[in-house]
Order: structure tokens, then sequence, then C-alpha cells
């Protein structure tokens, strides 16, 4: 008789998980915690199966679930409805960074503890915004299809391609993600990085970047915060989102705030989807109000075939850097995600749930920081 | 009767000369120096028919040329047989960087003064080398492709994804581009930054990468020259070559010098095609040798439709990288350059040949740096 259920829901591998075994982060490879949860006397059952509600695997399995551990990549929403259904669920785990698919307020009133593997991706994520901010604003897309389709029309692809030195670039959230992209910006020589952010970074933080500027580019001063969103964004050539989304971030980039933006901005959001509305960023990226729009993160996920962003474009074919949600599960963040999950587990089983104090989102009925959006 | 000829090779706009008067670079737009040279009384002509030899507009108007403007991203090969059919030519100018498409031994002979604008696109090309290093480890193809062509499998995609924090990235030559993207670099947290280069790096440069590195990563002693090629690359994650090209680099990276590389690797080369063996590089991404190629700089410009690059990939179809040779001609770039080909002809105009001396070449039958690979 096992101790209790572990359900895991992870997104499938198949012939890919038999070509890489770092693939920890699918269903086939189960984040390699197999044994460890069978050494602790638990249960493992695993799926991917977890649509629609109620009538899914993840339904069925969450019944008499203790634990249950999904990821932001192929995120199991766990419902208020779906928390009701689970009497035993005292632990929800997200494989990765990131606990909107979980009804926080639900867990909270059940004392059931969310914790995510804070860190486990910040890097990964920041390279991604970097690398989505290079491909549109050199206009990659543009020249890659060229390469791959036989043309050569330096023109067509220079019309749309500039430098992201002495460019004003701004960040929405400037915590773990939105700083780690202010540094690697730095050497990129910006006229001026701005953020805003519910809360003023310390003063080393801000020093250290400018020092580094100073080191890099001779000149200090480049760091500012911006009280007023609509502010920031006026005088922004590349506006990166990086902030949970929550009741006051979801739709946020809609069409009025896009109004406020540069003409030819570029606008990255590998936060979360909800945090724009879909038609009226698809609709700025075909008019050219936006010079181009990316990031891996959709409002529904997996996205749906006929999501707008999917097709959204400019008249030259060059405004979309879109991706599917890879930013967050490379092989390297899969590492630290898997290691993360079973240290969390660890806490649990041993009883003494030590979590780390980052990795907690909300325990005991309350949240364990104001990023989840949360006024108390 | 003016002064003499200025001919002025440039790639053509078409349409999009039209839709973006930033695009100085094309032949419609002449680098805005039309009337410049018409007020000093010299006549210009401009030209996109540069081949072939010698049956081109390049060949009838260089007989009485006495200045040749040319651009490498569209470049019209000023070679011996040219040189001597243009008696009265006396300064080729290079509307960017990089004059390997002059032939400087013949130039030398006759005390042409080659000269180029250095400097103006070495920015625009050290972030192409980021965006293309980003595109390739991070995989941005493969999620690009799924995001616009209706699928969602994330484990397809991040198989061959990896972060580029910790992984030792090398680069031969660490001259004005390859240093620039060494500074790029520092702030992704590498474990070692490696370099390849004829002169040493100077202390203050070494320095100021080292302490950077200190200040965002806590570990300050990552640069490290090499003396040996195949012992750099045998260690390396990522090469980028930022070298010119001249009779000891062309066809370096060949099937010997890849096979001293790590499985997996990834090479970019934004320096020149030429420095690599095509067939030899496109084998090797096939296999899987290396992970991933990309670059913008084909051993033949334009490139023709069946070259090997232009299709070369790997089982997943997430090994190519390839653009067209934009790097060096965003429009911030062509700016720059549209100037300094403009501070050029004042120099000589003004017959004070005043250039600034990194933008000599060759003058008075020498070369005025080692960089091209002279002995003298």
């Amino acid at each position: 008789m096992s101790k209790g259920k572990v359900l895991l829901v992870l997104y499938e591998g198949g012939k890919h998980a038999e070509e890489q075994e770092k693939l920890l982060g699918c269903i086939e490879n189960e984040l390699g915690i197999r044994n460890f949860i069978e050494e602790q006397g638990y249960e493992l059952v695993t799926t991917i199966d977890k649509d629609p509600e109620p009538t899914s695997t993840v339904d069925r399995e969450l019944k008499d679930a203790e634990i249950v551990i999904t990821t932001p990549f192929f995120p199991a929403y766990i419902s208020r409805n779906r928390i009701a259904e689970a009497p035993n669920l005292k632990l929800c785990v997200t494989a990765g960074v990131g606990s909107d698919h979980v009804d926080l307020e639900a867990a909270n009133e059940r004392k059931i503890t969310v914790t995510e593997v804070t860190g486990s991706n910040v890097v990964s994520v920041a390279e991604h915004v970097m690398a989505t901010i290079l491909v549109l604003i050199r206009n990659y897309n543009g020249g890659h299809q060229q390469a791959i389709n036989g043309e050569w029309d330096i023109a067509g692809v220079a019309k749309n391609e500039y430098d992201l030195e002495d460019k004003i670039i701004s960040t929405v959230g400037a915590g773990r993600i939105g700083y780690r992209v202010l540094e690697r910006l730095v050497a990129f020589n910006p006229k001026k990085l701005l953020y805003y952010d519910y809360q003023e970074l310390p003063a080393e933080a801000i020093n250290r970047l400018n020092e580094a500027s100073k080191l890099f580019n001779g000149r200090g001063d480049i760091v500012q915060r911006v009280e007023k969103l609509e502010d920031m964004v006026a005088q922004s050539d590349v506006v990166t989102i990086n902030c949970p989304l929550h009741k006051d971030s979801r739709g946020l980039f809609n069409k009025k705030l896009i109004s406020h933006m540069k003409d030819g901005a570029y606008l990255v959001n590998t936060a979360r989807g909800a945090i724009c509305v879909a038609e009226d960023v698809a609709e700025a990226v075909k008019s050219g109000k936006l010079a181009g729009y990316g990031g891996d993160v959709w409002d529904k996920q997996p996205a749906p075939k006929d999501h707008p962003w999917r097709t959204m474009d400019n008249k030259d074919h060059v405004g979309n850097a879109m991706t599917v949600h890879i930013s967050g599960t490379s092989l390297d963040a899969q590492k630290r995600y898997a290691q993360g999950v079973k240290n969390i587990l660890n806490s649990y089983f041993s009883k003494k749930f030590d979590y780390r104090p980052q990795d907690i989102i909300v325990q005991n009925g309350s949240y364990a920081t104001r990023a989840y959006g949360q006024k108390k």
C-alpha cells in the first residue's frame, strides 16, 4: 500500500525522448525522479492527458493525489474545481517557473502549498529575450528566408534592419528575469535602459549596470525607473515584458497602451501570453505600428492552430518572431528544474517542509511574495 | 568638362529604396553623395552591372575612372586585370568594411590607395554574431517554424536547445569585431572566452572583460589566448570567426580543422565565406558533427541559387542559421559608412589625403596594417 500518490503532468517526448536522454522534462523521462519517489513509498502516476476538464486523466487521478507536479510549457490548469475535487491535495509543484496555471486563491483557502523551482530558467528566458530582440531588430528572419529560398536582395532585408546600439530599451518588470535581460543589454551600448516595476531596484543593482556601461561604453548613467507605463513605452525603441500574469497585468498591452508606443517599436513577450491582447498585437504588427513582436508565450497553450500570432505579420513578412513555449525548457534548464523538483519533494517527504523561501508561491493560506499581484 | 570620374557600384534598392529613404547604401540613393561629388567638379557614374568580367558596365566605366567605390555586400571584384585596364585609377573606397574584393597586391604595384570606412559596421556585425549564436544554441529556428506552421511539439524543439551560460566560446580574431563580440558575451556568464590572434590583446582590454565578468558573474578570470587554433576549437562549444580573408585564412575551416572541434559545437562565420570550405561545412552540419552553422557571408556573392549553404541542414532541420550578407548594412551602419565615404572623398578632393589612419588598407605601395595577412 503506497503512502500516497504523486501525479506528474509533462509534455510528450515521443521519439525525441529516445534520441535525447537529457530531455528530462518530458513524460517519458519523468524528470528522472521515479525511483526517488518510489523509494519514499509513494506511487507515481504520469500523464499528458490534461484536457478537457473535468473528463481528462488529470481529473480522474487528482481525486486521490497528495502531490501534483505540472509544467508551464504544457500546463495542466489546477483550477478551483479541480482543487475542490482533490481532497488529499497538499502540494503543487511547478517544474519550471510561473505558477499562474494554479488557482492560487483556491489553493490558499485549502492551505495547499504551491511551489516552483525559482531561478531554474531565469537565465534561459533572459537569453531567449535577447535572441528575440536581436532577431527582430536585425531582421534575421528576412535574411534567413532569402538565404534558404535561393534569393539575394540585400536592400529588401536592410530596409528593416537596425542596430541595437544607441537605442532606448525598456523592461516591464525588473525581477529575476527582467534584471538579467538588463545585464545582457549593457554591452550593446544602449542609449537608455528603462524599467517599470512595483518596487525600486536596489541601489547596488543599478550601480552594477551603470558601472558595466561605464566600463564598456564610457557612459555610466543609463538606468532609469519610470513611474508611468505609458511614459516608458512612449520613449522606447524596444519593450520587453518580464512580469508575472495576475489580475493587474492581464490584457495590459492592449490597443490603447500600444498606441502610446513609438511607431516602428518592437515588443517582446516571454512572460505570459495573456499580458497582451492577442488581436490588438496582431493588428499592430499588420499595420506596422509595431515593427515586430516576438516571444514564446501564448494566452492558451498549446496554442490553437488558428491562433492569430501564428500567422500575424507585416507587408515584408519580417514582423513575427514567435516560437512555441520553449525559452525556459532548454536542456540546461531541464536539468536544473528536475533537481529543483526533487529538492522540493525531499523537503515534503522528510516532513521538514524546509523549502527554499524563494520557491514558495503560497503556503499556509497566504502569498509568500507580492510578485503574484496580491495586495496582502 | 569634369575633373574626373567617380564610379559607384552598390546593390539595387528597387521598390525598397522608394519605401525607405534611410537605405543610403543602394544604387538609387547613391550614399547621398551625388551633389557633394558634382560640387567638386567630378562626374558620378553609378551601376549595379558588375559581372561578368570583362564585359560588364563596371569594366567599361573603369577604363577612365579615377575613383571606384564598391561595397562588400554586393562586391564588384577589382581584380588585377581590371586594375590593369584602369590607367587613371588612384583611389578605391569600400563603402563598409572588408576590402578583400580588391586585389591589394596589384593595387600596391600601381600605388593605388585602398580605403574602407573602418568601424562603420563593427558593432552591426558583432550584433549579428550574437544574434546567430543565440538563434543556433536556443534553437530559435525550430521554435519559430513550429509557431508559424501550426505545430506544438515542445520536446521536438527542446532536444536541440541549450543555454549559452557556462559554455566555452572562442573567437578566431580578436580585432575590432572579435573583441566587441567578447564584450557582448561577458554578461551571458560564459565559462571561458578564448581567442586566437596574431597579436596579444592589450592587458587593458583583457582586464576590462575580466572586470565586467567579475561584476556580472562573480568570476573574473575568463579570458584566455590560445596559441594553437586546433587546441582552441577542440575545447569550444561555440566558435565565431572574426578575421579577414587572406592567403593564410582562406579555407582555414576545412574537414580537418572541423574534425578537431567538439561534437555538437556551433560555428558562426560573419567574416568571409571563403574562410570555410563550403562542402566540408555542409557535410559537418548534415552529419551533426556541427550542431549548427550560421553567418551572412558566402564564398561567392551574390550566392548562387544552388550554393550548398542555402539548403544544408541536419535531420531536425535546425542546423542552418545562414542569412544573405546583411550584418554590416543595417540602416544605422549605412548612415555611418555613407558619411565615412564622404570623408574619404573629401580628403582626396582637397588633396590633403589626410585619411583616418585606420581607414587605409594600402597606400603608396604598401600595407597599412598586418591585418590583411601581409608579411612585410
